[in-house]
């Protein structure tokens, strides 16, 4: 496909919905053209060489003898294991886009502003046009913590430090941050969370993480603190949170993601008025980025070189 | 009252709201206790050369033969002319808060962000349990405008510059902001709205500005574009309004004032759902700062010293 030296390993792409497959196609069809990029029922994809993958359909990794790299296309990687024919031994890479984290910093500045400056309760009693001012806290006197301080929950941190609030972060091993607490591992986790005014979840999905927003986490926040979930749904005990929730343990959450995308119209979140519902729109990776660095990884497996955005095996993340 | 050289002016207090002037005699009481400070029903309040209002009742100010000062307890002074007996030849000053236009930041950064990451949709779509993820526009192509750059308006259009929006301004003299595109007066006035995707109204409310919210302006502003005021309700033709919004020409509208606060239970607006209503809470002075910004003025008033925050008469802010 090109008369550069190494042979360029060949991709498929697996994504469970036929529609982001076509349109995958497209983005590698326009950003990186000189690819050569199969689709799953195209004649030669089973000597695909690298996996692009985002939510692959169960069984469609176990199809490829020749794979040598899995590559995600966005930060997070949990949704490989829902294929549980993903292969031990292939490594897997990720998508780092660092507008991808400015489009979350966004987000997430949007949901803190909104429990700080208590538009939450504003515009839930439009219904009945009352007229309250809510009283106005002053930000550097408000508590904001953030789960995860990679490479998205560190930016995010960093901006709402620089919009005065008052900022913690938690992240496995230690990391220093300017205006930021920081705090590390299990051990430190009732530290950081006690009195928090609103809770910002950045983790990865792992074995460690699932499950993890329960009532041990609510009940250390400061009464009436709001949760912003922007990693995935598994990291949230739904049953606890609608049932902190009910009884104002916590006043709001701001939820991205849900364990089943699109939210069920059944599920009783839609119908609880202290749930703010967004459909896992906090923040993209563009286009361009996709299909830079899945190439750039191309041409490292191609030429033997190590790849970038690499997951550890061992920590899921 | 106080053991100063000068004699120390003697203040009355003026609101129409009965609950708002007890709050304020609390205000000085905790905050200025050395300050003669008297309610329009006590006995020597006809003697006061010092009226602290905020909208304060009609004739008020008609049984003040000893006025010598007119002080505002917020940034507008509007609200002065409610009483038509304001004698025109006193001089009016109003309390200028840093810490006021840091919650009008948030306030405003609040509204941008909700018209560009597209809550407002996302929110409105909440009854159908509607799960459609938006275009997402990065910050630097997405224009916002500040009319206004005064005390409030200039921290407000660097807030936005630094959260990477692409930010112009309007004044009636020429202003310099780093990184904020400036326009001067009304010769320069379509120019700076030309294409804006939010418009946001921080103009004091004067003869000049009165009504200017209608047509003229609206159809400036990019298709679709989202007008925020926080400057007063008579800034806005709220016929023109409703009727942009209707045909689509406006995408939405975030409104904190209005003609009559609280806003009226029969207005169109509490009807529809591109408006955004809050009850005039944007940001306020605090107590602290109110009361010291005043005493501070009646000490200036007795000893004969140029007075801070003065309002131009001619201008009307
Ligand atoms: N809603 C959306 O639109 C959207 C968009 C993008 C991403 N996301 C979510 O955001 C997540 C994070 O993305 P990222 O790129 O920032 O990930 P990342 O760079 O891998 O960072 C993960 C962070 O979480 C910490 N962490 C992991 N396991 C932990 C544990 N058991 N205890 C404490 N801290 C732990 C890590 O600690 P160390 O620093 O010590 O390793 C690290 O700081 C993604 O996995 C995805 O779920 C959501
Ligand atoms: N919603 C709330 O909670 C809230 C809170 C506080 C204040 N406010 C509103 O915000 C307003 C502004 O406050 P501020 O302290 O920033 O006022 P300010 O310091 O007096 O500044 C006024 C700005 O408006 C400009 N301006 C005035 N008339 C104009 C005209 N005809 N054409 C173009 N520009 C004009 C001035 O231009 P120059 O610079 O050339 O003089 C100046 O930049 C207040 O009057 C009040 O209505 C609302």
């Amino acid at each position: 496909m090109t008369g550069a030296a190494d042979p360029m390993p060949r991709i498929v792409l697996l994504c469970r919905d036929p529609a982001l497959e076509a349109w995958l196609a497209e983005v590698f069809a326009t950003h990186a053209p000189h690819l050569d990029v199969q689709r799953p029922g195209d004649a030669d994809a089973g000597a695909a060489e690298v996996a692009v993958c985002w939510y692959p359909a169960a069984g469609s990794l176990d199809r490829l003898p020749a794979l040598k790299l899995i590559h995600s296309i966005g930060s997070g990687v949990d949704h490989l294991e829902q294929d549980p024919s993903q292969p031990l031994n292939v490594p897997v890479c990720r998508v780092v886009d660092p507008d991808h984290s400015l489009g979350m910093a966004e987000y997430v500045h949007w949901g803190v502003l909104h429990f700080h400056r208590r538009f939450d309760q504003v515009l839930n009693g439009r219904s009945t046009q009352q007229w309250q001012r809510p009283v106005q806290r002053t930000a550097r006197d408000f508590q904001v913590g953030v789960m995860g301080l990679g490479a998205i929950g560190t930016p995010v941190a960093r901006r709402l430090a620089d919009a005065g609030y008052a900022v913690r972060g938690w992240a496995r091993t230690a990391r220093e941050l300017p205006d930021v607490a920081t705090y590390a591992g299990d051990a430190a986790r009732d530290d950081f969370l006690n009195g928090l005014d609103v809770l910002i979840n950045l983790l990865p999905l792992t074995p460690a993480t699932q499950g993890l927003l329960a009532h041990e986490v609510f009940d250390r926040l400061a009464p009436g603190a709001a949760l912003i979930n922007c990693g995935r749904g598994g990291h949230v005990n739904e049953a606890h949170l609608l049932e902190a929730l009910d009884r104002g343990r916590l006043r709001g959450a701001l939820l991205d993601v849900f364990e089943q995308e699109p939210l069920s119209v059944d599920s009783p979140l839609w119908r609880c008025p202290q749930v703010w519902i967004t459909p896992h729109m906090a923040s993209a990776a563009s286009d361009a980025c996709i299909a830079t660095q899945v190439a750039e990884n191309v041409r490292r497996l191609g030429a033997g070189l190590p790849l970038n955005n690499l997951v550890d095996p061992a920590l899921g993340y």
